[in-house]
């Protein structure tokens, strides 16, 4: 019952980490959006595991293939479907966990709720289920690029290294000349080193990514409850591993007096009314200010590690959960296609949305 | 189009800060919960203003009448309708304000979406629409508790106060006793004097509300997009000046290597599986794990101060927002019963989902 | 859980027959429409009862209140709250009933699905509940009414009196000079004595309403399965005592073959393309296709009867259920107002579902 | 933005005539239904074409795929996708149509709705999209089996023959015997000669499709809108062709008055109770009261005839859309499963919704 997201471009994600496949039913986008296949592939390529060494090293393709809703490379308003098949299943490797519950997975939540699991490399659990999100979240972008709203996500934490720039000091251009996904290259080689060193280890650890879009008109987002920044928190927040979401000011907000919090308003030259500064992170009261918008997303350790852990079994009997298999030490650099295609998923709903506020 | 929350234990609220009222619609209660209107009022209270000299002396009684759905003191299964109707309108406070966009207000984008809106008080952007939330989560709470499931939120951070200690080291019976919300009367009573010190200069300042859910079962949660803890980051971003969410180990998450992260199992003497620590929040997968569920909450300063501001009205001349009318210093005091309001109503309603996980 | 229609112009209904009062929450309203109080109140004048003596004498002045999301006699974008309050509700003249199942009531299936009822007067099941529905409908015409749509019922049938003209040999603007609602004055009188008939023997007798909508533009609807006509089929069959629904050629449309059956296309001199026949009642694979809509909907005798009838109680002893209080003879005269009513809200929302349809 | 159906057994369907195939996702079905693919399978195969004559010669196996949510032979709660690819495509076949619009079909509500249309076979608007939803009925008929629930449609009427039996006068085992689907062998030979004869005219005639359902339990269906009925009537006339439905005693119940119509209640020997008759179709207030429920639902004659026509193109132009390629002389036989189907889904819907009634 929570495997769809979005009100108007809605989409329903399926698939198993091993099973025959995942994938995607995007309804709701609207007639005559461009379908560019070699994009959407891209997008995929972008969060496709084995890119380097810090990423598992599980090999898929992640190829697409379209199953309906495309006519003449263009959207025709009716539903479509995109299919991305598993290659690299090796149930085997999965064997030895069917009846564990491995630390902070969703095994044991699974099993409790469901009666019933597909223990196969986390079944739907898997962070797998995002290359779907991936898929639908690039057709949003191409829509939204026709608008002229673009999304920029970069890594800016990883464990204790911390990028102190703010998004306007760096270079986003160079977020994807590095394996890391992070714009500044002297500290993406520094995290690079030690994400690396996590992997010898057998460890895992966390991170943050920052977002930034750009060209959103004013208007966006639907109070009181439908908030623009309350669907990208939830939106984040459903992604695997994320534990924090903060937009504008975000925590950092609450140290402030209103009077320096407060963003004044003023009119350009052109006319255009805009905020000397952007606490805000382009949205009030739940709507799009026409500002860039921005925030970041916390990323926990991912649960699987190559050591041993003390865990219990289906039967509340002691078992040992053993590190083996393929891990990603740092989920991060995969997660910057997901946050992106996350957000585009939330502003093409909104955007779409917006077109009833006015007789 | 955002004015609904909720898949089956759902709300529809309305209502604008000046106008005839404010209420909301509950539909999916089920039939024979205790509707316990004292309850219901006396959360109300907790939430309305003039509780002290340091929220806003807005006087408002916040009485609520109930319109329909209950029946000889039980929910009938029909949706129960409950309205609060505004005492202390004073529209004339507004009328200099009637053409100005407010900084960090919705002014501006309630106009550029809509081409129309009801200035007074903000109208339906104004924090007072969060009493209807309020009023059902209380319903939400009475259900809840029938299940043997406790909220407790208490503020933890005002300004650059921050209170240090976990919530296993506080009383949190104590949270009630202050003004301010906070468990750690010391604490409480610096903070009281602190948002003091604030009201007099007319500044406002921020703060942190934590919340504590105890006796959750494991099984509430829909992945993959309706995660537990994405929508309670939804719930508590959709309430007004919110900024940021984290769960669990939240942002401090990603500094901690995975095998730290990782919250071990074991079956405690009665056969039930737990975990020996509790990073997760409580919730694994999306699903909670039936350990105490915890997160946080982040409120920037209230837009509203008792200064002159430089702003920009409708017609994109400059202008001056003065400063007057009433304000609260410090919105996280009164902002405690609303935390625990949306929390309640996202349990109720994940309660409602998960009886249908299992034929 | 259903108590609520629309996907983007979305209702909320709640009340009882004999509770404080009855109303509805409209949520996706654009901004902008005009809100005429006189005209909404002059439809709720249409359907409220006492209007003739073939209708109930329950004594409802059926006056309703805003709450919320009118601002200077405009829509606001923000919800709007009605409120209709019940006066003549007469307790005492149910207490008879309290634990009596009433034939083809829905006493017993309430009692068993809910495990408790509000006995009074039907509770939620009351046809007084339509009031609310005439009231979002009336603003749904509003809409309408600026982008050139209208909306006429007419009572066509009662008992076997049956109107075999088709709506074009009719003059719909004599509907609303007599009683029943039927545009030919002979039969419309003829109707009204045989229903006086009916009254005076304490029996009830049931009738079908025609409904033909002009000027919806080609494009409303949304396959496959939110057709226009499955949504107004829905939406009559929603209505209290309908048996059937049927549209264009419906249920005889099964006698003819295709080569009678299919609407031959045509240009006609100002370049739009039109039908010659309209057997497909302006609908075409769910969609408008821009010629007049029309259906028909079946209401059979309301239950209610001043008989002496067989039952069984709560507890399954025989009951003898007695015919007292108020009844309505025949529903179809104070339905009419209710079909244009449901229709109109059908009609809104796929009007704002239909601007997403391209980019 | 209508391919969805369901709250909590939810279905998004996909997938056009003559694309690379067709297909659904299930979402909401509960984990531990029995996954048998060899009735899912059966019941394809009873809606596919080319099963006799008197159905289009278009060949399909119809063999489906499950791409997810199903392991060890159980569904697992999570969204369950099934696709069956079209092998029949003869895309050239169209290609004379391209920009004809053909009477009666959705090509040019399509063509005006989207501004872009997949003409092949109809694309999107193509009977073959029913498919997806006897496979998912399918499901959903596994699942109301080891509820006690069962479901059985039939062919009641062919043109002008109509079976004058009820369904209880009937033996409705004897329905899949024969190539029309109707239960009594005598009429079911005419109405076969009767469709072949038309056949060979090239012309089409339409029909009614009779549906029972035993078992169901007291208590589904939602009130106000979402009524047993209503969403019974919008889920049959949301299948192709489909001009009208009624239930119980649908449009002759206008006939009756309500001291004939009302179905008396009584007690039966083990304390069950019953109704004398059932006027009512086995729902009342729109809630199913453990009766059997019933209904009837009109086709129209398919559009597609093997007859010139006259009509226009995209350009206004006159055009002569010619009958050739393949047709369905009557759709009735092979409407029986997808009645069946649609019903099934309805139901279970109600099921998992009606859990949530009471606390």
């Amino acid at each position: 019952m929570g495997s769809t997201y979005g009100k108007i471009f809605k989409i329903a994600t399926f698939g198993e980490s091993h099973g025959v496949g995942i994938g995607v039913v995007i309804e709701g986008c609207p007639a005559g959006v461009n379908f560019d296949s070699d994009f959407i592939q891209s997008e995929l390529t972008r969060r496709k595991p084995g890119q380097s060494r810090i990423t598992t090293q599980r090999k898929e393709a992640d190829e697409f293939e379209v199953l309906s809703g495309v006519f003449e490379g263009k959207t025709t308003g009716t539903p479509i479907a995109m299919v991305i098949r598993n290659e690299d299943q090796r149930s085997k490797d999965y064997s030895h966990i069917a009846a564990q519950f491995r630390p902070s997975h969703a095994d044991y939540t699974y099993q409790v709720k469901y009666g019933v699991r597909d223990y196969r490399g986390g079944g739907r659990s898997s962070a797998r289920e995002t290359a779907a999100r991936v898929a639908a979240g690039a057709l949003a972008k191409l829509m939204l690029a026709e608008l002229g709203v673009s999304i920029q996500a970069y890594v800016s934490q990883v464990g204790t290294m911390k990028l102190e720039k703010s998004y306007q000091e760096l270079d986003l251009s160079e977020t994807e000349n590095n394996a890391v996904r992070c714009p500044d290259p002297t500290m993406a080689q520094q995290m690079f080193d030690y994400i690396d060193g996590i992997r010898k280890q057998g460890d895992s650890i966390g991170g943050v990514v920052n977002c930034v879009v750009k060209g959103t008109p004013a208007g966006w987002g639907e109070p009181v409850f439908d908030k623009l920044h309350a669907e990208l928190g939830k939106a984040m927040l459903s992604i695997n591993a994320v534990k924090g979401f903060e937009y504008g000011s975000g925590f950092d907000g609450v140290l402030l007096p209103g009077s320096q919090h407060n963003d004044a308003f003023y009119t350009d030259e052109t006319g255009n009314v805009h905020t000397r500064t952007n606490h805000s992170g382009g949205i009030q009261g739940g709507i799009s200010n026409g500002e860039d918008i921005y925030f970041r997303t916390a990323f926990k350790p991912v649960a699987t590690i190559m050591q041993d852990q003390e865990s219990v079994d289906q039967f509340g009997n002691v078992a040992i959960v053993q590190g083996k298999g393929r891990h990603d030490p740092c989920v991060v650099p995969r997660a910057v296609p997901i946050v992106e295609a996350m957000t585009a998923l939330v502003l093409a709903d909104f955007y779409l949305r917006n077109r009833s506020a006015k007789l």
